[in-house]
């Protein structure tokens, strides 16, 4: 495995690793934080160097698959493939489903597709498809030939759906009962499968022909009398999705309503898989990431550990976009020349007048994402009201900044008319750019563009020109 | 119920609802959406004035109570308060969880705390805690008399907790089973205890003294023979976290280790709660909103629908600080007014200046954020390195950008000396913004500070005086 951060090295590394807790000695700390040292890591390293088996073994085999990731993110390839072949062939399959995207696409080139695809027998259908999504198709096909038949299908399934709908973020694995089975049949059932499905909390409710009817928790299972028959427990309100259904609308549903898992369905109702929570967190927790970078003007999913090259070109092209807004900003004032020449002291204001813009037009949008992020809220229609509230704000905020300000330019610079200039200017900036921030995000939510773009470097730089126009134009009218 | 849109009525309100699908009807749609007209709203309206008790039962009972929050949210209080009266208890105790906290305080002003105490006692202790804890004391006390004594103990617990620690967030209802019981004895405590605890997926394993030992998965209790004992089936390697345990690091563990819930236990390792997923999954979510809104300078959790006082109250003391920024940025330029009236084309160039380095401190302190946020892949140490990587990326990138400024300056405005100029001072403001926006968050979160305060307008501000103080100080330079 290519150390991810490579040619940097590393001090000393702090993970914290879950120990067992012990039956015999309850008094320990239930979790335990272990500070993985220098020490320990290179006693690790050592082990590896040795072909000391049982002590990798043993150091590694206790600690959860994705700290095992993480500590195998700090070796090199080859200490790395040697532990995969003395750990336990479960746990390897596990660690795989934890690493990211690249680096293990790299770090299965080590390997054959016979052993890949032993691996792959081993984790979720979700999980496999993952690993197997980004092989070029020969390797991929070649694995899958070793793969076990159900699972080759259920990950041929799955490939075939695309990353941002219900049916790419899905796993097959899930537990079906009939409606006419009674309780210990679903057992039997439940027991036949609990090897496949890692993690389950219901037993989906399927008619002779596959078609979802409903779903049964295991509490329910478990609290009922064994003749009982599923028919009479199960629910039938309950919440599934389709699998072209987008992974935010998933992730809004599973949120909203609180659940742990969801089954998806295709577009003749047959239940074709489930979606757990956990993914949905990840699902959550990137777009959360993927705005943040949006809003700070990085177009890729970069972070400090990529390569100066990948930061460069993921920081560059907002970067230079800006650069032209200021430039086409300076070609502006060029025709105001004369002006400040006369008055150099307007100057002095510009940058006021451009972070204010720039400040109230992120406020503003940010308040709109925010309704539209939490969707229930939005009262469709009535634009106007809505546009109404943020001018009364503006002229609010605007008042008080402009008023401010031509304090501070009376008093402090003795120029009443420079200060009336940069007040007024002021006030119709923060108009102007609350609107500009209050629209923008609307329209691009309307047009199906991510709208947080709306307070990244774009909107600032047009909110800059906005304001300069302004200023100028205010500072001509009232010098001439 | 007080709408919060008060005062600004609503056109049409489209609200999704999921119906059941039913079980003869096999061909329906599984999720079906409802839009909610103002026709259907206007009647249930009409319903509440008829006191139509059958049809606003009929209407609202088969939808998910937050669904029916939602509903209520665009109505007025008299409305709420005569559903409230005709809905089934049960109905009403979840609506009332679902209600944010703000609204619901008020609108529980219009009951009786032995009502309140009815509908706490059908909830979970996690949400009755967050109902009686806004409450004035004294009226907290008298509902909590009307409440079941255990439901009560356990609600006063969860009061005295931190609401931003483990045990603010968890909730008391779980299944506890002793090492020694057999399956059949544990299946015993779930069938007594499952209408208490709504949702689990694990019994918590624990010895005489309350001590956790351990966790079995209803999949482990399903599976397994009748008369194994608890002992031989429980998993030890479990994660638990302490009361005191923020929820940031709890969001962080059950994230990390796709856990469903997380048992939680005191300093004396007794299990006194549990934390559902559901709960972290909001906090990710309030966490990510509240990190963007301190990144676009908005002080308060508010939105679209808050009052114009509020929305000021919000946005005002940020755009203040801004401002007295650009009267500083100001006083600073005046002291080279000489110059400026000399050159005055140099006002050009101020907004590239202060924009380019507010788009550099913004990208470098998001990345560094970044690194925070996915706290496991932070080496620490080895602060020197990670400068040195973030000095590179801002020269190549702070090279690019100033020779094609160069350029523009050269061959658009004929004057090398302001192209140089300006070239040179945009080079240097790329590499001390880089290291402003690296240094700040990493200083912000070793302070215990939010380190997304770094991408807010007070960097920005900061960014603004330093590029001014260089740019200045480089044409000063360069024109004598």
């Amino acid at each position: 495995m290519k150390p991810k951060l490579a040619g940097l090295g590393f001090n000393l590394l702090i993970i914290k690793v879950l120990l067992k807790f012990n039956f015999q000695n309850r008094n320990t700390l239930v979790k335990m934080s272990l500070e993985l040292t220098k020490d320990i890591f290179e006693a690790l390293l050592a082990a590896v160097e040795q072909k000391n088996a049982s002590y990798i073994r043993h150091t590694l085999e206790d600690m959860h698959p994705e700290d095992i990731a993480e500590i195998l993110y700090e070796m090199d390839t080859e200490p790395c493939i040697y532990v995969f072949e003395v750990l336990d062939k479960e746990v390897c399959a596990e660690v795989l489903a934890y690493i990211d995207e690249d680096t293990r696409s790299e770090f299965l080139e080590n390997f054959s597709p016979e052993q890949i695809a032993m691996w792959v027998n081993l984790i979720d259908s979700d999980d496999a498809a993952d690993i197997l999504q980004p092989m070029p198709l020969r390797l991929r096909e070649k694995t899958l030939a070793y793969v076990e038949a159900e699972k080759a299908a259920h990950i041929e399934d799955l490939l075939s759906y695309s990353e941002d709908s219900a049916g790419g973020l899905m796993a097959k694995e899930l537990i079906r009962a009939q409606a006419n089975w009674t309780v210990v049949r679903a057992i039997e059932e439940i027991r036949r499968q609990a090897a496949k499905v890692q993690r389950f909390y219901s037993l989906y409710v399927v008619d002779e022909h596959n078609i979802l009817l409903g779903r049964v928790s295991l509490k329910q299972i478990i609290i009922s009398a064994d003749h009982t028959l599923i028919k009479d427990l199960y629910e039938e309100d309950m919440v599934a999705v389709k699998t072209y259904t987008s992974i935010e609308e998933v992730s809004d549903l599973m949120q909203k309503y609180d659940l742990e898992a969801i089954p998806v369905v295709n577009a003749r109702n047959e239940l074709v898989g489930r979606i757990t929570i956990d993914d949905v967190v990840d699902v959550i927790t990137e777009k959360a990431e993927q705005d943040r970078q949006i809003m700070s003007g990085i177009t890729d999913d970069v972070d400090e550990d990529d390569s100066i090259f990948q930061l460069t070109r993921a920081r560059l092209p907002w970067l230079v976009i800006g650069m032209f807004g200021g430039l086409l900003g300076a070609r502006f004032m060029g025709f105001f020349e004369k002006d400040l020449a006369l008055v150099p002291a307007m100057a002095f204001f510009i940058p006021l007048i451009t972070a204010t813009g720039g400040n109230v037009g992120i406020q503003s949008s940010s308040i709109i994402l925010q309704s539209l992020a939490n969707r229930s809220s939005i009262f469709q229609g009535n634009y106007w009201q809505r546009l109404l509230k943020v001018l009364l704000v503006a002229m609010i905020n605007g008042l008080v900044i402009s008023l401010i300000v031509l304090g501070f330019a009376w008093f402090v610079n003795h120029s009443l008319r420079l200060g009336l200039t940069v007040a007024i200017a002021l006030f119709f900036v923060v108009i102007l750019a609350s609107m500009m921030g209050t629209i923008t995000p609307l329209v691009l939510h309307a047009m199906k563009i991510n709208p947080a773009v709306a307070s990244g470097p774009f909107i600032t730089t047009a909110n800059d020109l906005l304001g300069l126009a302004v200023y100028f134009s205010t500072a001509h009218f009232l010098y001439n």
